[in-house]
């Protein structure tokens, strides 16, 4: 195989569901030549609330697939997997490169905020593995790390309910139990794949001064160089391919999937495949 | 095996999570005698915005474990595998009772309200499949009915949430888009196991005219009967037993489990099993 067909194999994006299409739209914004192959694991999202050795197992046969398939670089773009399994898929994949969203997110935050406090926003099994913490600690001792999980916001962005009354008082009280006389964020990291559908409504509660990271663009922003920098990236005079695969459920996916995608999906856009 | 140790078999009681220790509860209080085994499918939670066919096959390995393991009746105590699977479940048990909690939410609330208006708040899932409406328009063709999805409700719930403004507001904003001038409900059936421990929020919003349907206590009382007229219940000078299944993640199972069963939980006390 050529370098040029080797170029032309897709960036694997890899999501226990839709919110990774946030994560996809960043990587598509960057890099527009790029084809890419999206798998949501909608059979058995979401992976929040899973045990760490059902979220390992998951991911690692998402990968399989992906790898089946043909990729040439793995994108973990949900915060779960990313926090269980990074180390598991990087040995899957070898020699080629796996970016999961949480280091992109916590090296965006120490970097706007060195030494500051950062407040992150996830779901439970994220907050339990303490994974943003670790990631901050080690490229910034000085920073303050709190972690929130926080269920509802997941529900609140599939319901499309992202502005208005009902998510303005969620995120309120899902801030204001995060702080306290001790605590007050300089940055808030949105540390669930689903939280940047919510990004406006959460600066508008959070003071001025806070610094949103949302992880989508950041981890584009590794693609985008991790490719560049191993020779790897396609001809930018053509146009990328996008395919998008789902273990269950394509009238949901594409329903939902497209407030995250932010343009229309219909089913007949999303393949099904068997884990 | 002799009549006396056929009825000291368990009821098995099948949910995909938590949700169906709120029908556990009304079982253990109608009928305090017998042995109870829940299985609580963890790990592929939550059906609701599952395909038909994932709901089928996750409901029918759940079912063959309780088998195993030994149940004298099968209570499908999740509304979504009810809507999809009853039928597939009654074959897989006979010559075995197996009772789901559709049916008896459906006959409570048309004995209540003949020729009434029914509104059944419930999963994405169950609404599709218009399993509440079916159930209803058979015995009462009377009756109107409207469906509404309230995945928020599932989240609110599970966060334990269930009073306050947030609650108020979220099920005011559900309630108001399911009435207009045509559609005022006499009844609502809470059509996700989740929905009891809400059920003084919803009241309070709704008239006071309005009928609350929980089919927990009406599920319990169509168990018992099926017990009873089929000389199956069990000594009632006998403490009942109870034992605890789940797919994955015992400790969140305890923690958020113990709101729905209204008792404390250990994750001690959650066996892990494997489908």
């Amino acid at each position: 195989m050529s370098d040029s067909k080797e170029n032309d194999l897709p960036i694997g994006i890899f999501d226990s569901g839709v919110g990774g299409l946030t994560v996809l739209k960043a990587i598509r914004a960057e890099l527009p030549y790029e084809n890419l192959l999206y798998l949501g694991d909608t059979a058995r999202l979401p992976y929040g609330t899973k045990s760490p050795a059902s979220i390992a197992r998951y991911a690692t046969q998402a990968t399989a697939e992906l790898q089946k398939q043909g990729i040439k670089l793995l994108v973990v773009a949900c915060n779960t997997a990313s926090a269980v399994a990074l180390d598991t898929l990087r040995e899957q994949m070898r020699p080629l490169p796996v970016i999961g969203v949480v280091e992109p997110g916590a090296t965006a935050a120490v970097s706007a905020r060195p030494g500051g406090s950062h407040l992150v926003l996830a779901t439970e099994a994220t907050v339990r593995l303490g994974a943003y913490r670790k990631a901050i600690e080690t490229v910034d001792p000085a920073a303050t790390v709190r972690e929130k999980a926080c269920e509802l916001l997941v529900a609140l962005a599939e319901e499309g309910w992202t502005d208005g009354d009902i998510a303005a008082r969620i995120i309120r009280r899902y801030l204001d139990e995060a702080s306290d006389s001790h605590f007050q964020a300089d940055s808030i990291i949105l540390g669930c794949t689903h939280f940047p559908l919510l990004k406006d409504a959460i600066q508008a509660i959070a003071s001025d001064r806070v610094l949103l990271v949302d992880s989508a663009s950041t981890t584009a922003a590794v693609v985008s160089n991790t490719l560049r920098s191993g020779g790897r990236l396609r001809d930018s005079d053509k146009a990328g391919s996008l395919r998008i695969l789902a273990t269950d459920g394509a009238t949901r996916f594409a329903r939902v999937g497209g407030q995250f995608l932010g343009q229309p999906l219909s089913y007949a856009d999303v393949e099904l495949v068997d884990l």
